[in-house]
């Protein structure tokens, strides 16, 4: 017996496809069966023996290889690969896709997503909830997954003109099940806001990391390298594959917050060039007002 | 009672005097008195409430606001202030400092504080032993204090050929006791490993902070911030003072990594421009290599 969803608006899917079993995927599938808002779990992904891993776990119910087989008889799919993904599996997956399915996505871009669904869905389109649960992790992988991972989290969804309310509306209930806070945002926006807080962030830890272990003497470095050195860095831990195609999906805002905040790199260094300590003392100052009260207001979230 | 000291090779010090009584001064101060390494710990800063509170929570026995005064009758004399105070302090207390008198620091940047080390304490130059314990963190203030802030983590100690090879041994001793892996380094190399493992991140995570919380939409930018970028960001948590000091004190090497590293960013950007995702997911990939294999031996250097 499954509990009843603690969301009373909320109307259970017969089955749910997955498509990309892992940390995402597989915590939203534990997250819809915790709150009986599915009945069957397909899986799909490219290795079997994964899927049989998935299947163990208890994440989901059968394994498909074949995105074209998996989503067969499903009312709701779930996309989550990695974004780049998104235009072969839609284009493979329309023509098997049950009446009044609908097709949503976890993507860390929406835009591009977006663009792919209406490239491959047509008519269909309305019936695509593009959405994004902020709800990232260093390990990736169905074995990290778990049915709280939602838990007080947002996720953001960025429906489009065209997009069916009802759809919507049942997409909204299910991350409501799932713990999340559900925010809509325009998708231009979403992805210009991620481009800074997320996305700029992550480019800079790799890009770090990657110069510190290219030079000859990287071994000494790290050696040194303390906790504050790490936690810096975690996103750099960050799975390559999502990253390379989040950069590819959402290149021109990223470019231009890179080229921003190359602005105020180059103010700092000239700072330390010109030996202005109180213009450091300045920056560093007003960085450590706006995120000790960003941490503030993410505890006081936490509560609410 | 306190328990004898783990390190047989460790003589206790008569009076201790810790100038600047915050995390890192206080933290030493207690790990000295749980090693039964001191018999009398004497604080000094400005702020007489603050030397009370240190006084009321066992960090110091006794409190004085003068530097000359403070180091009057003390073995052990160690700068737990900002780096950039070192001469001025070293300037004030060398006049009381006791005949054989031991003088350390905990510095995160070396070369500076032994230039104004050597000019404040002329012939007595040889008794000032360099130290920088690697414990920081963003929590600042004797109330973090702990006596075990400093296990399992480095002290690198920077002696000079002038440095006197009993009071070097001495402070050894003392960091082993106090659970410190000790390690010695020239200084030079000390400020330019430093400057790319810890000034430049902290430079980088302070610069996103203060460029972002500038912006207009500063509020629902940080509203979207998620674990990922609290993390990468935590170092800006950082005393602002301590890192104008750090900085103003290291700014030739920290100069020459922010180039550097600017160089890689550039090629990053590049590869993005030409949507070179190859080029992406090899960046990605070897920085995700590079700190899984750091965090590793990082898990195992803690076991040992």
């Amino acid at each position: 017996m499954t509990p009843p969803s603690d969301n009373p608006t909320a109307e259970p899917f017969r089955r749910l496809c997955v498509i990309g079993v892992g940390l995402i995927g597989g915590s939203l599938a534990r997250a819809a069966r915790a709150a009986a808002l599915c009945g069957e779990i397909v899986g799909c992904g490219r290795d079997p023996a994964h899927l049989e891993r998935a299947r163990a776990l208890g994440v989901i119910d059968a394994g498909e290889t074949d995105p074209a087989r998996a989503v067969a008889g499903a009312d709701l799919v779930v996309l989550a690969a990695p974004v780049g993904a998104a235009g072969p599996l839609l284009t493979r997956l329309a023509p098997t896709l049950a009446q009044g399915a609908i097709v949503s996505d976890v993507g860390s871009v929406k835009g591009a997503v977006i663009e792919a669904a209406r490239a491959a869905l047509g008519a269909r389109f309305p019936a695509f909830v593009p959405a994004h649960p902020i709800a990232g992790a260093e390990h990736s992988g169905v074995e990290a997954s778990r049915a709280d991972l939602f838990r007080g989290r947002c996720t953001v969804l960025t429906p489009c003109a065209e997009t069916d309310t009802t759809a919507l509306r049942r997409m909204r209930a299910l991350w409501e099940a799932a713990g999340a806070r559900v925010v809509n945002m325009d998708a231009a926006r979403h992805d210009a806001v991620f481009a800074a807080v997320s996305h700029l962030p992550h480019l800079l830890a790799y890009a770090l990391v990657d110069w510190m272990a290219a030079r000859a003497d990287a071994d000494e470095l790290f050696a040194f390298a303390g906790a504050g050195f790490r936690d810096f860095t975690r996103i750099a831990s960050s799975d390559p594959v999502m990253w390379r195609d989040i950069c590819a999906a959402n290149t021109p805002a990223l470019l231009g917050e890179l080229e921003d905040f190359r602005g105020a790199l180059e103010r700092l260094i000239s700072a330390l060039r010109a030996g202005d300590a109180a213009a450091l003392e300045r920056i560093f100052r007003d960085a450590k007002t706006a995120r000790d009260r960003l941490l503030h207001e993410a505890a006081a979230g936490a509560d609410s």
